[in-house]
């Protein structure tokens, strides 16, 4: 990347959740600069450069991408099987942030071949600390694809 | 996993950093335990209950894969490829944990659904930071299949 800020993709419905993640991700030793779909349509859209998205140069590919599993018009499962199915997308490092402790929410997500799953803790120290170490693995140790 | 130490299988042929990976994962706070197979072919015997390891008593499938990518008699990636295949195993987070930074190696891995790809830093200190974060994000915050 040059030096430059890393991009992610935050896809999440919720403005508190969003703007708890944005603001940790500010306070970052690595620089990084956010993007937020609130929907799972809108997300899809970015990604593949349809709709408002299509200039290239204005829309980069995110170096990661947070993605809410309850999401408006496409739940997040659906968004991430459209991303590991293509080609072009799949290599992008994609972690489900969500409420959602059920088994079958992270069996399926595993099975889409999410890269990381994680549970948003409710308490909010511990979700700073969840957003220092999720920033530091993926955005610091994590070797990206490109 | 009520309470019990979490599984790790280790496939690196390098005694030097197996034993590097053991010491660091023996020192986590979260317990653990290491399988360690030193060559594609036997983490595959491991992972499909083939050869020696018939016994799923004996031998629990893991909740992490660190995978080597330079491995005698089959490669890492091909180790990979069969687990992301096999609807069984898919499932299990594997991460590359390598001295290759090779942009061939790491796109590779990723289109063969690799979760995370980790180069080893040849400074000592900066491998045991590694191995502690590593430990704490897939053993602690990471959601795991079962």
């Amino acid at each position: 990347m040059n030096g430059e800020a890393l991009i992610i993709l935050l896809v999440e419905d919720n403005e508190d959740h969003a703007e708890m993640v944005k603001r940790n991700f500010q306070a970052q030793r690595i620089a990084n600069r956010i993007i937020h779909c609130s929907d799972g349509e809108d997300a899809l859209d970015y990604l593949f450069r349809r709709g408002k998205y299509t200039r290239a140069l204005d829309n980069p590919l995110p170096n990661l991408i947070l993605l809410d599993l309850r999401l408006p018009k496409m739940d997040g499962l659906t968004v991430l099987g459209e991303i590991k199915n293509s080609e072009h997308l799949k290599v992008i490092p994609t972690v489900v942030l969500t409420s959602s402790e059920s088994e079958n929410d992270i069996c399926a997500a595993y099975r889409n071949h999410v890269n990381s799953f994680l549970v948003k803790p409710i308490d909010f120290t511990k979700f700073s600390t969840l957003m220092d170490e999720l920033g530091m693995y993926w955005l610091g140790w994590n070797a990206k694809p490109y």
